[in-house]
């Protein structure tokens, strides 16, 4: 058997989420069909891991074995061809056989993007929260820093999660104000945040505290107390979806 | 009455155009549908230009004549809650009786997108042609030098145009490739072409030609040839409406 490693992107507006649910309708089955329909082989796909329902892609990565003897630089094109238009394949490669998409990943990125505008973007209101008003980008700045590190991150992770180990390790967060205008975008707020792994919401809480802490409604101090109280109620609320896109996974 | 001018913005993907039309969906309609919800009034919309189907527009400028009493600044907020999500007000403010969004205009702008990259752009695909494929810029570039100034335009005009007087003046064109990923974007090309006035897919059969000019079907130097032509069947195809926005709209 062959291991298969794909990068993706897609749009998550129309799907629940990356994996396989019954009755749903997600990334995860797309590939399989294509895959299918390409090989004639039912496959298990292995993904970095999953995304939520209505979260984005632009490097998820994903492997899953085959006996096809497809060669390498056709699977990409003959993927797409198969694949709907708000998802496509990148790069299609053979790993080793014991490659694992999530086991493997060492650093997974997210980006979450705020448009702070008066107005909604009407070319990015897929891919961005719009919440008008004034957002101290100094404190936001000040408050992510304190999730930088090995932290039990139980504040930031839903109560529906079925995890018990609530520590993970950021290395890297940051906050960007894009260049301005790519079409409309008058300067939306991008924050990226890297780390070993991630619990269930964790960056769309993150979020939704940052903009609090933006708001002046939260000082930037608030983010460390939030994580040594270890209750998902001190922090602020879940960010919605669609203003969060996996952004990379990277690999030794 | 008072005469207001309205600066929007719209993704045209869903749309007829802008211009009414009997048994259409456009734009007009439902800037009409929403003034008139507003103010009890029918209005009568004048536009800087109408736009073709599937056309976007980030800086389209219209007026209309109105005895409403509703203070300048609330207009944008009013209508944006009536409009669609991707149709969006972006300025409101009254301006002189005779001024006309038409008439008055002294420049407007154009945008072109073009993605040579292999795979399409997810996030993108709807505001950009996806062409994948080597194109040379730099003879694109050439090329287009050759459409600055005042020139005949009838080789770039739709047959299906009413105008006779088919003199341009182009002030400025040029072509810039995009800074790397706005999302997943690997450097789109973006054509800019600002004039006096455009004829019917004027900009859309340029792009079409251009891409044949980077594609090397076509020298450079068949611009200038097309042009002292004056004949449509000289010039490439017309380029699909998707790619194209109209990015704005200069006053004195």
């Amino acid at each position: 058997m062959r291991n298969l490693f794909l990068k993706i992107n897609y749009v998550g507006t129309n799907y629940n989420g990356f994996q396989s649910q019954p009755q749903k309708n997600t990334i995860e089955d797309k590939l399989k069909a294509a895959i299918e329909k390409l090989t004639g082989e039912k496959v298990k796909i292995i993904s970095s891991g999953r995304t939520d329902a209505g979260v984005h892609a632009r490097g998820q990565v994903c492997n899953f074995h085959t006996s096809s003897p497809i060669p390498e630089e056709n699977w990409c094109m003959a993927l797409n061809t198969l694949l709907p238009h708000d998802i496509v394949v990148l790069e299609a490669k053979e790993v080793a056989t014991e490659f694992h998409a999530r086991r493997f990943a060492k650093r997974k990125t997210y980006r979450y993007t705020i448009n702070p505008d008066r107005f909604i973007d009407v070319f990015q209101r897929g891919f961005q929260l719009h919440h008008p008003g004034k957002l101290e980008v100094e404190s936001m700045i000040e408050a992510l820093d304190a999730i930088v590190g090995a932290h039990d991150f139980t504040s930031f992770c839903s109560v529906r999660t079925d995890k018990l180990d609530r520590i993970r390790t950021i290395f890297e967060a940051r906050l960007e104000q894009a260049d301005p205008a790519y079409l409309g975008a008058k300067r939306p707020i991008h924050i990226y945040i890297s780390g070993s792994g991630f619990l269930y919401n964790m960056v769309r809480i993150i979020a939704g505290t940052l903009i609090q802490v933006g708001e002046g409604k939260r000082s930037s101090q608030d983010m460390r107390r939030i994580l040594d109280g270890k209750n998902r109620a001190l922090a602020g609320p879940t960010a919605p979806s669609h203003g969060l896109i996996l952004w990379s996974v990277e690999y030794d």
